[in-house]
């Protein structure tokens, strides 16, 4: 993968670790204004506590990615990081939302190791505390004591609405057909990867950079260039599903095969026409053939059909892509270099 | 029932009409923003289409009271009734998420005599339109061209807030017992309603006044007006929940006793302490004994306990503290009598 300057890659736990501390106390008193047992689900789902509302401090928190770029765009501007604070609080807060409603649309039982939140306290309780924290998100950022609350709402906006149309989008894509008429283009999944998983990076950094003061012509470039890192992360995440080590990533070999998702390298291996395309697509319309070995050799011919490659290639372009946007705006650039650092490390996995 | 003056009985269809054709087309406006999908789904919601997404001018849609108190709030406050185009659009929005939400937290499988969201289009797809509705209803106001739509955001943060608690509340309370330590007052349960059911009647008129350019007082004094209404529509609802006519409310008679749900009749008659409240305790215990006759005998029991009269002057009390509350606040004499019609015209049923 893209190499990392080695002085750059020791900054960044340093970044993320900083970013924590500074919104730590705002997010636990957002958590703390809701309901009682909105917020019991809410600490389980940010690795706060257990099942049980014990606070857990070995608990699986997130890497705190999203509140690392809210408090780097507000640094990007000019301005003292603490200004991104209740961007950050926002980013978290829609972040957990998110997953909570995801992981019971998706039917996924488990997050981060751990039972989702609909497995632990049912799923009409997991819908409302999903709730919650969207509300808490806009209401965070509504009664910010910044001059920029307002133009920050519309923000937040503009990326709640990208991501609710990116997971529709990708919730469409399972019914339709892996060839012919109607079948799922890059172009299209490209899209949705763009929203589902980029509008919330994006959204991160424009918050940050918002409150920070920027103008909208440099909250623009920064939103693009997260976006352009999160079409990459997913990109990243598509290859783990299918050739991630199963020790670290959790989930089973295969395991995007098995269940049969359109990811960016199938989608890249049917398009690219060829035989191992037509095998493969063979293969993908009759479930009963993706038993026993079928997932193995599934994962073979979306490699000979240059899926693999395909995914790699998407992934590097939009990485490059976001790094670019950063030369563009008029940054700080101490904070431009953390940010570029950040998003190398984003990536940095085994693919 | 309190008595409806003749001549505002006469003007309340009119004021509902009215607002209806002022809403809707930044209404529908509001829904084509969707994703076509969770569009669909929001459009079948708000009973403008059938299932397969076909236009059905015979859709079963709601009244259309919350939309009405919005732009009576405006007008109250002396401002034209289109001032709150944007506040009655966000309330009929959110108002549609909560049902699509709570449907499913409560298992309801028919909403308006057709089958709920959830189970026309799936769990996953509802929680996901509802989450599309909710976002939609904050950017509809955060993106007003009006100088109060910032006030107006935060204004509907609280209602959220409000309405999501209330909620909360509501579903804990079926963990909790029938008597004793732990059981569920009747101040608890009135200011569950009063989020639940009132939080978003309050905001109605609230937004409007908001948007109409109200001072912040008056803001509060509608706010809290449509706050007693919804405690009222709940005791009213608990009470045909119990005794209402089946061919009018669509649901079995006695079905609030068969469901085993702690409502103010019922809660009411416990809390009397007398021989009928033992007995009805013994049986709200037992899920056995709730079958064949029990539930009519529960329903014999809450009455000689006291608890219909309780809840008809639950509601009596809060209708009137709602009314008095229009005569508490400096408001535009024309509006402020609609108002007045209104809230007793939303009680208007057989209790």
């Amino acid at each position: 993968m893209t190499a990392v300057p080695d002085a750059r890659r020791g900054a960044v736990p340093g970044v993320v670790a900083r970013s924590r501390e500074l919104v730590r106390p705002a997010l636990v008193d957002a958590v703390g204004r809701l309901h009682p047992w909105t917020g019991e689900m809410a600490a389980y789902a940010l690795g706060w506590s257990d099942v049980a509302g014990t606070p857990d401090p070995d608990g699986s928190e997130g890497k705190g990615v999203r509140q690392a770029l809210a408090v780097l765009g507000a640094e990007a501007a000019g301005a003292d990081g603490s200004a991104a604070v209740p961007g950050a609080v926002a980013t978290e807060l829609v972040h957990t939302f998110s997953l909570l409603h995801d992981d019971i649309m998706d039917g996924d039982a488990l997050r981060r190791q751990r039972p989702a939140v609909w497995k632990a306290y049912g799923t009409g309780p997991a819908v409302l505390a999903g709730d919650a924290l969207h509300a808490q998100a806009v209401r965070t950022l509504a009664e910010a004591p910044s001059p920029h609350a307002a133009t920050a709402v519309r923000h937040l906006c503009g990326t709640l609405d990208a991501l609710v149309s990116g997971q529709a989008d990708d919730l469409r894509f399972e019914q339709r057909p892996w060839t012919g008429a109607g079948a799922v283009e890059l172009a299209e999944y490209r899209s949705m990867a763009e929203r589902k998983t980029g509008a919330l990076l994006g959204g991160a950094i424009g918050l940050g950079a918002v409150l920070g003061g920027a103008p909208a012509r440099t909250v623009a470039v920064l939103d693009r260039a997260g976006r352009h890192l999160g079409i990459a992360f997913q990109a990243v995440d598509d290859l783990l599903g299918i050739w991630g080590d199963p020790e670290v990533t959790g989930k089973p070999v295969h395991g995007d095969l098995r269940q049969r998702k359109k990811t960016y390298p199938v989608l890249a291996a049917l398009a690219s026409g060829g035989t191992a395309a037509r095998e493969l697509a063979v293969l993908l319309e009759s479930p009963e053939q993706l038993r026993g070995a079928g997932p193995a050799r599934a994962a073979a011919l979306v490699e000979e059909a240059g899926g693999r490659a395909a995914a790699r290639a998407e992934a590097r372009r939009n990485l490059d892509a976001a790094r670019r946007g950063l030369e563009d705006a008029a940054l700080a650039p101490a904070a431009a270099g953390d940010l570029d650092a950040l998003f190398t490390y984003v990536l940095d996995r085994s693919w």
